[in-house]
C-alpha cells in the first residue's frame, strides 16, 4: 500500500491527482494506492481539492504532507522556485519525491537536490512526461535496434504561442528576474527527449533574440523586455552527433509542437508532439520505388498503449502520459528498472540550458561540462 | 454521494471505471462518487478487477450489483446481447443506466428497453463516447451558429483492419447470427455523430460487400463467409440534406478512421477521428486569396477541453471522452440539461441500421420510418 | 515529320499547344513535330494565337484546319457539342483525331464518332489527362503486381468548388439543357481512372441532390436551379469489385480534388489530385508494429518523371500531364502500344455515366450494359 | 524578336529549352522568340539537342553561340565553373545573360561577372527559380501588406538526400575541391528566398558536419570525406531578424524540401517546396476559436498561376517555374520591372555563402560584409 502526498494544486497537481487516480486501474500490475495528503498554501482550498481530487485530507502547511506518517511518496507540482527547499525536505523526511521540472532556477539549489537524493537513498524522480509516450518509447526503441542506422544528424524545435501577443503588458516574465527566457521555460523538454534518445549534450552554441524589445506597462509607458523568447543552438552531442535545437514561446500559431527530426544512415524519423500519436519513419530497406515517409499511428504493440485501449488509431491524452510516468515512478520504488529521468540525470539536463545561456552571453561555443 | 456499479470488466469496463474514477477529479463540480459493486462473471475475476478498479466490492452474479442498496447508477459494458436484459433489470430495479451501445442486436428488444427506461423514470443513457470530443462539440456549435451557412451535403466514413487478413480463420463474426458485419459493428458511431450534428436519417439505400467470400476453418476446409465486412449506404436526412455513410472493417491501413466532411452554403468542415485533437474549417469570409482549410488544434476554448489541460495542441485521448460523457449523465442524473444520447435516441439509430439492413435485402431505397 | 492542327483557343486549347509545343525536347524520342493550322471562330483571334502558340497559320473556320493537307492530327478542344461534327469531319478526312473529354453530350453522338473512327482506321484518343500522371501509372504498375493483393474496395470523390456560390446568379449550367450537373462535369475524370485502373463498370445505383434549389435572375426573380451539383454512387465494376462514386462541384474548399482510396487483401493505395504529386501505400509486408501509409513523393523512378526533372521531389504540374498524353498519342500514331484512352473505351465511360443518370431517374441499380 | 542561345543540353539545359519554346504560349505577351544557337562541347549531340529542343543549330564551340549576331541572349547552363569565362565573353559580345546559379565557384571570379555586367549594360540574370513559384511570390504580397504584421523570426531548411547512402563510393564531391559541400550544393536556394522575402543577411555563425568520415574508393580503401554534408547557421538579416538556415544533402527522405516558417507579430507563414502548390498561413485576425494554419492551394489569383491554368488545385511544376523566370527575363530585357535576381545581389548571396564557410573555420560569427 503506497501513501501518496501532493503539494500543488494547479495544473500540475491536478495531473499527478489524476495519475495516482488511474494508474492502477490502467496497468493492474501495482498495489493498491491510497491518496493520503494534499498540501497547497491556501488551507480551504486544500481541502476543497483533497475532496475533489480524491485525497483524504488536505492542509494548509506543506510542511504537514512531508511529515505525515502515512505517506511514502510526495509528489511536488509548485512553482520551480519552491523545488530545492520541499523536494530536500521530503528526501530527508525519507519521501520518495516525484518532482515537477526543472529542479531549480539556481543550478546550486538543483546540485543541493541531487545531494539530497543521494543522502536519502530514496528515489527522487522528474515529471519529464514527453518522453513517456507510445510514439517517444517506440522511436526510442527502433533507434536502439538501428532501424535507421547510424544516427548522423537531429534537430529539434520546440514553439508555443503564448508570449507571441505583442499588446500583452509586460509582465513578471518579461523581466530578468524569471530568468533567460524561453530557454527556461522550454529547453528542458527537447532535451529530455535527447536525454532520453541519445545520451547527453557535449557542446552548444546559442543566440537568443527578443521579437518585441518593449513593452507596455500597465500605466501605459513603455519598458524594456529583458527575456528572450527565442533561442537557437548549435549542439553536439556526447556521441559525435551535431545538430540543432530551438525554442520559441512567441511563435504563432504553435500550440504544443515539438518536432523531432533524426537523420540516420538508413532512414530517418519524424515527429510531432501537436500530433503525438503519430510518428514518421522512412526505411532505405523498403523498395526504391516506393520509400517514403510512413505515418505510423499509435498501437497496442506500441508499449504501453494498450494498457490504456486495445485498439490502435485511438489515441492517449496528455494527461496519460502522466499516468504511464506515475507507473515507472511506482516500479522504480519497488525496485524494478524503469524508463524516468531522475535528479542525476535532470541536473545534466539543466546544466546544458546555464551552459546554452553562457554560450549567449560570452557569444561562443562553450563546453557543457 | 452517488454510488456506482458496473458490470463487465473488459475494454469497456475498464473504461467506465476509469471514467468513474477520474470524473470528479476533472470537472470539480460534481459531489462525491463511490465505486461500490462490480459484477462479473468470474467471481476470482470480479474480485481482483475490483481492487484494481476501486471498486469496493466485486461479485460474480450481476444482479447481486444492480440489486445493490447503495447503488444509484450502473455501468453495462457486457457484449450486447446482454444489455436487454441487464438493463431492464437495472431499471426495474430503480437504477439508472449507463449503457455501452448498441442497445440490443434484435430491433424488438431495444424498444423493449426504452419502454422499461420510460416506466422507470430513471435515466438511461448510451455510451456514444465520439460525440464528445472537444472538437466535434465544437463542430456542433459552429453549425449551430451557421459558420458555414445552411449545410448541404455529407460524408461520412468508419473504417478500419481488425478484420483485413484473409488468412484470418472463420469466427463468430463471419456467421449471420452475429448480425450484417460491419453494419452492427460500426454504423451506430457514425450515426451518433450525424443525429448529434444534424438530426435522424429519413431515408437509407444501402449496399454491402464481401472482400473475402469464403474463410479457411480450423480443420483446414473452406466455409463461405455470412457477414459483409463493407457497407456502403446512399443517405436523406430529415432536414433534407443528402450524402453517403460507409464502414468497412476490411479496410487495411485504417485504425479508428470516422472521418466527417460537411458542405455548407458558406464553407466546410473536416473531421477525422485518428486525428481527434484538430479539425478543419473553410469559411467563405475569409479573403478570397487566402482561402483554405485551417488546421485547428483543440484547445481549452473548446469546451471542455480545459478541464483536463490549460493549454491548447496538447491533446485529449479516447479515454478522456468517457470522463467527459460520465460528467454529462451525472449532470443528467442531477436533472440539468446534458450532451449525451439516451434510450429514446438511441433507439432510432438502431432503427435506422436494420433500416439499412433491410434496404440492401430488398435493394431499394427505404424509408427509416 | 507530324503535321498539327488545333481547334479551339481556350483553356485547353492553349493546353494542348504547349504540349505540342514541348513534346519532342521533354521526351527526345519523337520526331519533329510542326504546329501548322490553328482554327478558332473568330478569325483574328485565330491569327493572334497562331503567333502566341507558334502554328504557322490561323484561320476562322475550322473546317479549312481539318482539310490543311499539311496536317496528320488535330487536336480538338471546342466545347463538347461541337466535337461530334469536327472530330467526325477530321477523321473522314483522314487526320489522327485526339478530342478532349467527353465525347459528346449525347450518348448516340458519341457511338457516330466511334463509328468514324473505326471506318478511318485513324487514331481516335481522348484527353483523359488524370491518367497520365506518375503517381497514378505508378499506381497501375503496383496494382498489376499485386502489391496490395486482389482489391476488393474502391472509393473514388471528385470535388470542387466553383458552383458553390449561393449568390451567383442562374447560368446556363443550371439549366437541364446543359445535362445532369455535376454527373456531366465530373463524372467521366474519376470513371477514366477506375477504367484504367480497374476495368469497366457494370451496374450503378446513383442519387443526385441540389443544393441551391432556386438562384437569382438577372432581373432579381428566383428560377428553379433543374441540374444537381451533387452525385452519389454505389458501384460494381466489372471486376466483381463493390464501391462508391461521388461528385460534387458545390464543395466549398475543394479546388481540383479527385480522392481514391483503394483497398486490397495485402494494403491500401490512397491519391489525391490536389497533391497529385505523391501517393500513399500501406503494405502488410511492413513489420507490424511499423505498419503505416507511405507518403511516396514522385520521382525518377516513376514513369515518365525523369523525362521532365532527374530529381526526386520536384513535381510535375497539371500542363505536364497533357505533354505526356501528348506523347502517348505520338506512340499511338506510330503505331507502338500506348497508355491512353480511345473512342471506344471512351464511349463506355459516357454509358457508364448516362447509366448513372438513368439510375437516379429511375430510383434502382441499372446495369451499365 | 529575340534570339536565343543555349549552352549546355543537360538537366538545366533542357530546363531552359523548355522554358523558351513555351514562354509565349503561357503569357501571350511577349514578342516572338527564336531558338537560334545551341552549344555542347560534343558536337554531334549539340545537332542532335538542337532538334529535339527546338534550335535552328547546334553546334560544338560554345564561342560561336556567343558570337552569332542574330542571337540577343545566351542562357548558360553549364557546370559552375565554366560560367564565369562564359558569361563575361557573352556579356563582351553585348548579348543579355541568363546564366544558371551560382555564378562561380570563386568568389573573385563572381565578382569579375558582375564587374562585366555593369561595363555591358546588359541584363545579367541568374536562374533562382524558386523564387518564382505562385506560392513564394504571393507570400511575397502577404508580407508586404503585413498580414503577419512585423516578421521576428525565421526559419528554413533544406535537404535532400541524394548523398545519404553510406555505401556510395567515394566521389569528386566529397573532395575539398568540390568546395565545402552541402553549403556550396544548397546555400544559395534558401539565401534567394530570405533574399527575395526578406532582405540581405548581416552576420553568420554556422556549424558544418560530416555523417560519414570515410567512404570506399573503388579499390577497396578507406578515404577520409574533406566536405561536408550538412551545415547549421545561425542568422541574422539586415532588418534585425534573427533565425536559422539549415540544409543537409544527406538527409534520407528529404528529396526536394526547402521548408520555410516565418513568424511574425499577427501570425505565421510555412511553406515547403515538397508540396510547393500550397502554403500555410495563421493570422490572428481569425476568430480566437477556429484560429489555424490554413493551407491555402495556388490558384488563379496567386500570380502568375492563371497564365498556366485558369482553375485552382491544379498545380504548376517544377518547370514551370524556369518559365515564370524566362518571362520575367524578358520583361527585363524590355525595360520593365522584373522579379529576378541579377548579378548584384546574387553575388551578395555567394558573399553570404563564404561567410557561413568562414565562420565555421573560424568558430566564431562573422560579419558578411
Amino acid at each position: 500500500m503506497l501513501g501518496v502526498g501532493l503539494i500543488g494544486t494547479g495544473f500540475m497537481g491536478k495531473c499527478h491527482a489524476l495519475a495516482w487516480n488511474s494508474v492502477r486501474a490502467v496497468f493492474g500490475d501495482v498495489g493498491p494506492v491510497r491518496l493520503v495528503h494534499l498540501g497547497e498554501a491556501n488551507a480551504e482550498l486544500a481541502v476543497r481539492r483533497a475532496g475533489e481530487f480524491g485525497f483524504q485530507k488536505g492542509s494548509g502547511d506543506w510542511r504537514s504532507v512531508i511529515e505525515d506518517p502515512e505517506i511514502n511518496v510526495v509528489s511536488i507540482t509548485t512553482p520551480n522556485q519552491f523545488h530545492p527547499e520541499m523536494a530536500i525536505a521530503a528526501l530527508e523526511a525519507g519521501k520518495h519525491v516525484w518532482c515537477e521540472k526543472p529542479m531549480a532556477p539556481l543550478f546550486a539549489d538543483a546540485e543541493a537536490m541531487l545531494a539530497a537524493a543521494k543522502r536519502s537513498g530514496k528515489v527522487a524522480a522528474l515529471g519529464y512526461n514527453y518522453i513517456q509516450g507510445p510514439a517517444i518509447r517506440h522511436i526510442r526503441r527502433l533507434l536502439a535496434e538501428r532501424i535507421i542506422g547510424e544516427v548522423n544528424h537531429l534537430r529539434i524545435e520546440m514553439d508555443e504561442d503564448f508570449m507571441a501577443d505583442p499588446d500583452a503588458l509586460f509582465n513578471w516574465k518579461h523581466a530578468s528576474s524569471s530568468g533567460y527566457g524561453a530557454l527556461d521555460d522550454f529547453a528542458v523538454h527537447p532535451l529530455s527527449l535527447l536525454f532520453t534518445l541519445f545520451g547527453r549534450v557535449s557542446r552548444v552554441m546559442c543566440d537568443m533574440s527578443r521579437p518585441y524589445p518593449t513593452r507596455k506597462t500597465e500605466d501605459g509607458s513603455d519598458r524594456a523586455v529583458e527575456t528572450f523568447d527565442s533561442a537557437s543552438v548549435l549542439i553536439h552531442m556526447e556521441n559525435g552527433v551535431a545538430g540543432t535545437l530551438q525554442v520559441n514561446r512567441s511563435a504563432w500559431g504553435r500550440k504544443g509542437r515539438i518536432s523531432l527530426q533524426i537523420f540516420g544512415s538508413k532512414g530517418s524519423i519524424l515527429f510531432d508532439q501537436e500530433r503525438a500519436n503519430e510518428f514518421q519513419l522512412y526505411v532505405t530497406s523498403d523498395r526504391k520505388t516506393e520509400q517514403g515517409y510512413r505515418t505510423i499511428l499509435a498501437a497496442p504493440h506500441h508499449e504501453p498503449y494498450d494498457r490504456f485501449i486495445p485498439a490502435p488509431g485511438h489515441g492517449l491524452g496528455f494527461n496519460d502520459l502522466k499516468i504511464i510516468e506515475c507507473h515507472e515512478l511506482i516500479k522504480r520504488i519497488s525496485g524494478a528498472p524503469a524508463h524516468l529521468i531522475e535528479f542525476a540525470d535532470g541536473l545534466e539536463i539543466e546544466r546544458t540550458v546555464h551552459a546554452m545561456a553562457r554560450s549567449y552571453q560570452e557569444q561562443r561555443w562553450v563546453d557543457v561540462r
